[in-house]
This record gives structure tokens, sequence and C-alpha cells, in this order.
């Protein structure tokens, strides 16, 4: 008898006919002998339809009551699918993040999980009940309700996996596994049948929207056997696992981001440190940085560049005009057209033609890179948004058409 | 300064507009100086639409997760309602019944508040923040959410009212106060100014809409001014307290309720201790029982009769069916197309000439009495149900239209 973790997403759940399905997978691995704690993110567009009443109501209000706000969408899908699994004469219950104990640090709307209590959910699979519970949401210190904000259920189902020490942990998601790359923009790309943690952590942070790289971190860190799966076919999905079979190419897919905005700032004074500087700015303001490049002006200035996402970009343009004294830079240029392209593999740093072989593909197509950044197993090029696509097919022809 | 607890009901925060009119009454409140808790309930449909959601996947759910699922109804208004006083600068924040503390029994969709912790509350409160609980639900021992059953929002008002002393429980409604009798019904009817817990109890108990009899009983017990009040006009509404002002008339008011069944045991061999078995097989099932009346039958039998609310009728049947041997009885006659009339005054029983004046306004207008039952301050009628309009007209005229 194994523990298994069962995460469903908001597609998977969006109506009553979705939810007896999703029941059915359940109720399958339930009677195979398995203990199973189900995970649940809101119905379909319960979140959106949420976020639009409250805009109605007031633009501007707080994070916390946002979480309080949509963290009804969760708790609506763990109450219908146990009712699901009750009409099948399954023994089940539903349990919020609060009844769980699932705690989290207080940021509203991107909070981290810090702790799983085990009790409640272990009193209730000792009596052989599936238990369901709403991903995306925790409890902070105060009691107050969190959310954890983008990708926030596949990092609930991971945590659960860890904290319960399960023996597996299946993201059931619409599509059917982890692609080279995606298969909407490069018909040729292929179902990899297992990846790495490393590899799904560079194309799930390099824009791959299969998973978001939050979860992929828990999972390496605490050993999590992780498996993308499809909710709407019965065929083996993508294992992501410590060490996955070593394929012949040495790049695992071609992964791409069009969310991102791209800032300058220009004419920096020499001022040690100052890279340092921007990035405890936008830490303060919860701002994540990306890709920064640090370059020889002209004079005796330097210039910076970073990425961001693009809802930041007002943010990081006003905090950094408010501590222009300080920075001592001349202008910002920021640009929200642009695009990321990223190919993710082992060694793939350590092999010099790979990135050669990117830039050829880049060349030929006739496309422009505006900055490129590079970490052990991956290598990224930033690009004029426009480009993006081209880019991806081009790319992945490169390197998949050899096979 | 003064603590006040305010009750908004559904049709009160329906939508984004409804909500801003909520509160701009709750902002007036806050603004005059005082603490102000509020208590809300689901918006307008919310409840039967997630209950819709709930019948097409399975309509045997249990109640446990359908207090789960209904939960959810009154955390979305608290959060839109903390949102539009967030709107107009006002401090507030939003508490579900587990966040403040609502401890209730475990009976799911039917519990009884049993403790409310101050803390949390009290902390928010010395912040001078406006308070907005979630009616109508609790958590029991284990940490489950329960709902507290039909009226449960009053209910909540009210005892947030006792548990923080508050000098005023308002409950908001779309009627302006209470009335004689339903004005829908008998155009000259009259708004009361004031009327006693006793008599508030007796009519709300009666079939009055306006207030649920456990919100007046916990008011009574510990002595919580209560008024009730109309959300879309601002004018005096009625004030429910220990004694109100002596009215000329001994009737304070005429109620109905057409959601009765009725039920007898016909043919009962002499067994003493039998309406006690019978009220304890319907405890069982959790069932009220109304009006009990015991008749001598034909031969050496006896019958018994009672009310109860038609949605239990079944239950109650099929209970009584299981006990036939114990209970010793010949057959059941049960009848839901009956209604209850009942008129209630200070005093009423100890004045013979009410009863007598009541039976001549029925026997005047032709309509048929099945059983009569009374209290101290309330006289009540089964009657066909058909005629249970035409009895409150008959009625009301007979004592109103003499001032």
């Amino acid at each position: 008898m194994s523990l298994i973790v069962q995460k469903f997403g908001g597609s998977s759940v969006k109506d009553a006919k979705h939810i007896q399905n999703v029941a059915g997978i359940i109720a399958e691995t339930y009677l195979r002998g398995n203990d199973v704690i189900v995970v649940l993110s809101a119905q379909g567009d319960t979140t959106d339809d949420l976020i639009a009443k409250a805009e109605e109501i007031n633009p501007n209000s707080s994070k916390r009551e946002m979480d309080m706000l949509l963290a009804t969408g969760e708790q609506i899908s763990v109450a219908l699918c146990a009712m699901a699994l009750q009409g099948m004469g399954l023994p089940c219950i539903s349990l919020t993040a609060w009844q769980v104990g699932i705690h989290s640090t207080g940021v509203h709307s991107d909070a981290r999980i810090k702790k799983i209590n085990t009790e409640r959910v272990r009193a209730e699979l000792d009596q052989h009940r599936i238990v369901i519970v709403t991903g995306f949401q925790g409890i902070d210190r105060r009691g107050d309700v969190t959310t954890l904000g983008r990708g926030g259920s596949d990092t609930s189902a991971v945590a659960l996996a860890a904290a319960f020490h399960a023996d597996l942990c299946q993201i059931y998601t619409d599509v059917d596994g982890v692609y080279t790359t995606d298969p909407r923009i490069v018909p040729t790309a292929r179902k990899m049948n297992e990846i790495s943690y490393d590899e799904m952590l560079e194309l799930a942070s390099q824009g791959a929207q299969v998973l978001h790289n939050r979860s992929v971190e828990l999972a390496k860190k605490f050993r999590v056997n992780m498996e993308v799966v499809s909710s709407l076919e019965r065929k083996p999905g993508t294992k992501i696992k410590e060490v996955a079979k070593v394929e012949k190419t040495n790049i695992a897919g071609v992964a791409k981001d069009t969310s991102i905005a791209h800032i300058s700032l220009v004419g920096l004074q020499h001022s040690p440190g100052v890279a340092f500087q921007v990035f405890a700015l936008m830490s303060r303001k919860n701002i994540n940085v990306d890709n920064i490049l640090q370059s020889i002006g002209r004079d005796d200035t330097k210039d910076i560049s970073f990425t961001i996402h693009q809802k930041d970009m007002e943010a990081a343009i006003s905090i950094l005009e408010e501590n222009k004294e300080s920075l001592k830079f001349d202008h910002i240029e920021a640009d929200n057209k642009v695009g990321k392209v990223s190919i993710v593999g082992m060694g793939l740093m350590s092999n010099a033609g790979i990135a050669a072989k990117t830039f050829e593909a880049l060349y030929e197509a006739g496309i422009n890179i505006q900055m490129i950044s590079t970490s052990e197993i991956r290598l990224s090029v930033i690009l004029d948004e426009k480009d993006v696509n081209r880019a991806v097919k081009a790319i992945h022809d490169k390197f998949f058409d050899m096979d």
C-alpha cells in the first residue's frame, strides 16, 4: 500500500461532469488499496468571477481581504468533490488549509508554506478516508487566510507529499506531460517520459506553464517523486525525479516566457554594490528580479539591465525613481514588449557547442538577441516579444530534428 | 461610545450596489463614534446556487460536506463588505466563525452556538477596526464547519451581542419592523414601535418571518436589546426588549405558518408515557414537535396528534412505523396541507374574551378549526392550508379594527 497525493487544477474540476471524472480517478487509486490525499484548485472561472466581484466594489482592496475572498473557491471544490466520492459510496472528508493546519508566512497573495500539521489528516487516513484538501492556501500566525500565489496548488500538493512522505505526487492537468517545448508552437515537440528536478526547475522557471518552479523546488528539496499526468486521458505522463534517464540530446526542452519586462538603469556612476542595492529595493516590494546584466556604458558610467514580471514594471520604475539620488543613474529605460526563450538540459553549459548552435539557429532565423543569461543547465535569451515563437521553433528544430 | 452589532441578511448584500449601501450604514454608525461588529449572511441567491451545484453532483451528500460548501457564502459576503469599507477609507477586518472562535455543537446543518471566544474580535475593536463576521456558521469540537440552520445569522448576531455585552443588536432586513400581522395579507397591519421578548418569541415561533425564535430566545436569555430595522429606508424600526410599552390591545400580532404537517397516531392502546416516547423518537431524528394533543379515541383507545415541519414528515412517519410494535397504535394519519394561525399578546390567556373573539372571527368567516393549542401569551389554531390567509385577515380585522 502506498500513499499517493493527487492534485487537480481548476479546469479539471470546472463543472459537475469534470468533478465526477476526477472522483473516478481518485476512486480507482483508492480502490487499488492506496491511501489518497487529494489537493484541488478552485473550479474553472471561480477565481476570476470572485476577482470581478471584488473589483466592482473596490479595485484597491487589501490583499488580506482578497485572500479571504479567493480562499472560498477551493473550499467549494473540495466539498463538491467529497460529495461526488460519497455518491460512489467511498469514505472521504474535505479539509480546508486551516483545518489541516497548513501554516504559511503572512505575505498575503504570495505566502510560503512553513509547516504542515499532520494530526488531523493522519487521523482521517487511519480511518481509511480519502482526504481532500484545499490547494493554494494557508493560514498565517494570526490565523488569517493566505494564498500561495501562482502555482500555489501544485506547491500545496508537493508540500503535503513531503509532510506525509508520500510515495508519489501526481499533478493532473489538461496536458499529458512535459514536452520538449510548447506543442502549440512546435508541432514536432516530444513528450518526455522522465525529467530531472533541475531540468524541470529550469523549464518551469523559464516559462513552461505545466508546473510552477516553486513546487518543483520543494519536490527537489524533499525528494518527492512527481508525475505530470493528464486528467482526461489514461496514459503515462512525465515523471520528475532526482536523476532522470540520460537522453541522447543534452537539451531537455525549450521554454518561453512573454510576461516579462526589461528595465535598464543607464549611466550609473561607478558605485560598488549598486547591483545589490537594486536587488534590495526590488525585494522590499516583493518583485522578483531575473537575468541581471551589468555592462560598461559610455564615458566612465555603467548600465545595469534586468528582467522582471510585466505586472511589476510600474512598481519597479517608481521605486527606482524614488531612489535615483542614492543609486546615481542617469535615466531608466523600460520595455515590456520583450520575451525570453530558454533551452534547458543537463550539462548544457559544459558543452560549448550548444550555445553556439542556439545562436546559430537564431541568426539563421534573423532574430536579434537583446540579452543573454545562463545557469549551469540553462541558456536564456531576451528577444523582441514578436520574435519569441519563431525563436522557439528555430531552436527546437535545430536540436530535435537531428535525432 | 457604544458597541453595536449590526446584522444584514442575504437580500441586503445581494450585489455590489447593496453592499455599498450596507457599508454606508455601517460607516455612519462607526463615524458616530461607536464600536461596530457586523454580521452578514450569504449574498442573495448564493446559498441556493451552491445547493444546486451540490444536488447536481450528489442529492444525498452528507450534511458535514454541505456545511463545508455553504459556509463559503458568508465568507464571500464578509470579504466583499470589508472591501467596500476599505474603499471608504475605514479600518476594518473580516473574520470567519473559526477565526473568531464561534464554537458550536456538532449537529451539521442545525448546530447551536456553545461559546464565543472574545480575544480576536476584542483585539481588532481595540485597534478601532470595524469587525465583520460570517453569520450562520460555527465550528465544532473537531474543527469542522457547522451551520446554524434557519435564522442562523440572526442567532450569530445576538450571540455576539451577548458575548461582547453590546448596547444594541440591530437586525437589518427588507421590512421596516415587526407588524401586527403580514402586511401583504392584511393591508391594515400596523408596525409596532416596541415589543417584548416573549411576544416576539411567540410571533417568531408561530411563523412571523422577520426574526427566528432562536435569536429572540437568546436575546431574552442574555437581555440583549434588539431592533428590527430596514436596510433600505432610514427610519425607526421595532425595538425588542424586556418590557415593552403596554399597548391598548392585548394582542401584539397575528402570525401564520404554512410549512407544517399534522400527524396523528390513531387507536393507541392505553400505555402510560406514550407521548414521551413519541417525543423521544422525534428528538432522536432532530425533528421538532409542536402542538401535541392527546384525545380520547373510540373504544378504549386514544389518539395523539402533533404538528411538525413539513420537511420532516417522511422521516417522522418512517420512524413511527418502525416503532409501531412498542407504541401500539392502529395507524398513522398525516396531512401536510395544513397551516397554523397564532395570535400573540401579553396576558392573552388570562383574558377569556380573547379566545372567544378569535373563534368568533373564524366562525364568521366559515373556517373550520382542526386543532387548538395555547401558551400563556399565545393561542394557535391548526386549519386547512387554504384557509390560512383568510383566517389571518379575519382575526386581525376583529382585533385591530376596533382601535
